[in-house]
């Protein structure tokens, strides 16, 4: 297992599922900082050091990316299209998590790199139970690069 | 969760690795079909139904591939290189499962899209809990392409 505790940024504009997110990972076995940001132009401000978030202390580098893809000015998979075809940022995985389980919002996330694709449970103790896999696999057992 | 019970294409050059595989994976929560082939080559065969593969009801698609990254004949890396730059495989989930902690392959292995990348612990407990949190979230609640 991995030592330290990874910065988890969720890129999600819903602010109840947001908070479903940040419930469900407070019981994780793994250490986890999770930094929230609510559209996909501010989750490529963060990566970018852009708008606020210019301070790595205040806006420290994430070891994963949770993303969204129906979110306001710039969806999930632009974001992600960003970030597979930058040098500097293409190695953070980047997990999908979303309401969508139609075919070709899968098809095209893994076509675009996606490293991983979950479709988000209606019930909040499976929410809670993804939620838990997903930091005990990632934060846990994945290896990052640094 | 997804229903069907999902095939594990294990690329292991190492016998006792593989044996340890696929006991850490009889005790797990979802049912998997695991399918081990001993080199790159032998991966690349099947998935490209050659040499002894060509028959879909034996040699059944895979919905994860294991991919260890030392082997004979044709290394993991070269492997994982040809499945990401064929659109008709780049959709299958790759996890890097490895004795290699060094930086530059886990930076490689990102480069060249891997979904994950996985050390192979060395004690029979953890691998065992490792295998079981990968079938888990891999097979139970990862969305795999069609």
């Amino acid at each position: 297992m991995n030592g330290e505790p990874i910065v988890i940024l969720l890129a999600e504009d819903e602010n109840g599922h947001a908070e479903l997110v940040r419930r469900s990972l407070e019981g994780a076995k793994v250490a986890n900082t999770l930094i929230r940001v609510a559209d996909g132009q501010e989750a490529l401000d963060y990566l970018y050091r852009k708008n606020g978030f210019s301070d790595p202390a205040k806006s420290p580098w994430p070891g994963i990316i949770m993303l969204d893809l129906r979110m306001p000015r710039v969806d999930g998979l632009t974001v992600l299209k960003s970030i597979k075809a930058d040098p500097g940022l293409m190695r953070i995985p980047v997990v999908i998590l979303t309401t969508s389980e139609a075919e070709k919002d899968i098809a095209e996330a893994y076509d675009c790199h996606a490293n991983s694709y979950l479709v988000k449970p209606m019930d909040f103790a499976k929410f809670t139970e993804l939620m838990q896999t997903l930091d005990f696999y990632w934060l846990a057992w994945n290896k990052n690069p640094l």
